[in-house]
């Protein structure tokens, strides 16, 4: 990507392209605004099923990227997460659809109180406006991202990965004729046309005021990038460096189960454990327990001398693996004297993301509450339940790591802001 | 203020005092964060009591700002701004009382439920860490956002305007007083110790990640300039282009109150309107009654043609006074064809921060309040009801105009964010 100034240099042939995409983003924005709740979910529908039947057009579009992807000599991971088949386009459709049956943010009233004067005060949820996101090579989230954000009365502009630029124009597509079929603007979702990175640096610039907010779905450089360039606010998603720590009071059994859970259900996603601190009078009773659980789950364990020396299969973790985002079937164990030692390690490397205590005194786990700050705290559960579905917040666009407008999972609502609406009948002030 | 190349340019020293007060905010946060309620309350009340048994240093402080002004020629409306009197210093020491009255806002559980699977989530606020207030030259700004920032769990750096700057000191000093009175770090409210202007930039670079939002406090080209300039977040608070809709369903004489009180009442605050649209079929009857209460209060009216036409008074608007912030007893007056024109000309000339409209017809009504995005739109009131302490929220730092985070009367709460916790028994995800 390089920085502004490199990007800049790419011509007047982009900016122009970006600018239009800026202009026509805030026109659809102003109607979706005002947009009839049901034509937003009758758009999704309609979409999901351009999907259903043109899946053979998405799966041949899909094949274009990966065999330029197996060409290019992408990993392994990365062409999985590329890869599209029925199963997975299904999963985008029922999202679809899941989204399109969610209550419509837009003008819920979030709350409303009575001034003595009799001033009749109300907080409705109103849109943002326009959405910038840009993402990896993930063809999926073109269909979340485009669909929370119609659902949110917000104009998206989508900027895909360029291994993934087949596919997620086929999806984009789709997504249009649904937009066309119920008679919403075709620009409420927008992706851009072009793999030329200078689109990315244009994105950062706001274009004109078109951009009110970007959201970056990526890895870590990626995050960090934008942050450093965006001149228009960034809800920042940065990795998970989750951690979980295991109190003396904890239970062994419940110790083991949700770590083993944490680490290895899936290890590529954000809320994948990285480390475990073990209370060091845990070590005898708990270490071993969680150890064996994780050899015979197929985890391989990094540890610090302590652990070492009670974990036959342990490796000597080195500096750099304390705070580090595996997102592969290796976890960093450090045994800790206490909970202020546990509580120094988590602040010093973990990136605010969720974190974990496994205990059963309630005045550890109240302590580990209130002086961690992270976005998600949890007590004796997974931290893979780290997710707007879990959460029971349907679809999201993410994770938050700031702690600006939205933290945690973001959901349709955390995609809106808020206007006050005050009914009088001729109050004046005093 | 120049832009941040040239304040870069002014030394090493600034960077250096900038960097240490950064460092201390942060500190001070952290300990902010897990203060004890009562704490923060007790140092406002001792804060108080310091400004109150020192009010004669205050008064003495202020003179010399108030010299200062007179020998730089400052505008009678500026140094009225800056002068204390007895009766200023006791609305500071009544705000600061009212703010340690109130409900601390962290650790307040904002929203609570319960998954199928038994994990409970609650959502609680979290302070937001350090925050930067840039404000021009009223000196009771001092003790109502460093009170603000302190009652949310947030350190304040306050960079006031070099016309107030001894009596911005002496405040600072009692609030500091207060602090230690209870042993909360005397660095959780610094006021930056210099009139350079290079204080400034640095800020809006985040002092190296240790200011995590900024709040500008003043006229336009201030509030511009920082926007445009900062690495940081900033709670945008434009000034208020103030627009009243009197519809031809409008109550006349209930018109004709509302816009005096919106413009007479104060004519220098945001929430003071500045331009009436009137339904061209209230011409005959509803525009002479507002006219007349407008000349009887002592306003000028400047209108177009067709006002021109009607009132007498009247003088003929330029296409510069639509649009225009008067903070005057000025008013701008124009005759629209219907609801749609009104808005039509709102949306060109407002600065999104309050609107009003004066109708009896629900369906009018209800599409001024839906088709506008103003952060606070009224019905039958008087436009100088935008206020946080109006609106029941407390003393406020500002009525934001952006959409991010907080919008419209930004009180304790708005400078608050939020984290997860989610008490489980063993959960681990399927």
């Amino acid at each position: 990507m390089g920085n502004v100034t490199t990007l800049d240099r790419s011509g007047t042939d982009i900016e122009a392209l970006m600018a239009r995409i800026g202009a026509d983003a805030r026109a659809a924005a102003d109607v979706l605004a005002m947009a009839d709740p049901q034509a937003k979910s009758q758009a999704l529908v309609a979409a999901a099923d351009a999907i259903d039947a043109g899946g053979a057009d998405i799966l041949a579009a899909n094949r274009t990227d990966l065999e330029a992807a197996r060409t290019g000599g992408l990993s392994a991971a990365l062409i999985d997460r590329l890869e599209l088949n029925e199963d997975r386009i299904a999963a985008i459709t029922d999202a679809l659809k899941a989204i399109a049956a969610m209550d419509d943010p837009i003008g819920t009233v979030i709350a409303e109180w009575e001034r003595p004067n009799g001033l009749r005060i109300e907080r409705v949820r109103t849109p943002l406006g326009v959405i910038g996101i840009i993402f990896e090579s993930r063809p999926n989230v073109t269909a979340d991202a485009g669909a929370l954000c119609l659902k949110s009365g917000n104009a998206a502009i989508l900027r895909g990965g360029s291994d993934s630029f087949h596919s997620s124009r086929a999806i984009h597509a789709c997504l249009v004729e649904g937009l066309a079929s119920v008679g919403l603007p075709q620009t409420a979702i927008q992706l851009v046309p072009t793999t030329d990175r200078a689109a990315v640096g244009q994105m950062l610039t706001g274009l004109s005021g078109n951009i009110d907010v970007i959201v970056p779905r990526g890895g870590r450089s990626l995050v960090e990038r934008i942050e450093a360039e965006a001149r228009v606010p960034v809800f920042a998603h940065l990795e998970g460096i989750v951690h979980i720590y295991v109190d003396k009071s904890a239970d062994p059994q419940m110790a083991a189960d949700i770590v083993v859970n944490a680490k290895m259900r899936r290890t590529s996603i954000c809320g994948a454990a990285e480390t475990v601190l073990v209370h060091r009078d845990a070590v005898a009773t708990h270490l071993p327990v969680i150890a064996e659980a994780l050899a015979r789950a197929g985890c391989k364990i990094r540890g610090d001398a302590t652990v070492v020396a009670n974990v036959p299969a342990a490796t000597t973790a080195t500096e750099a693996d304390w705070g580090r985002e595996f997102l592969d079937a290796i976890i960093a164990i450090r045994v800790v004297d206490d909970l202020d030692e546990a509580l120094e390690h988590i602040r010093a490397h973990h990136s605010h993301h969720t974190d974990a205590i496994v205990a059963e005194d309630a005045a550890t786990v109240a302590r580990f509450f209130a002086e961690l700050d992270s976005a998600i705290l949890m007590h004796n559960a997974s931290t893979q339940f780290a997710d707007g579905g879990e959460f029971g917040m349907g679809a999201e666009i993410g994770i938050a790591t700031g702690k600006l407008h939205a933290r945690g999972p973001v959901g349709v609502n955390e995609l809106t802001s808020y206007k006050y609406l005050v009914h009088g009948n001729g109050q004046i002030r005093p």
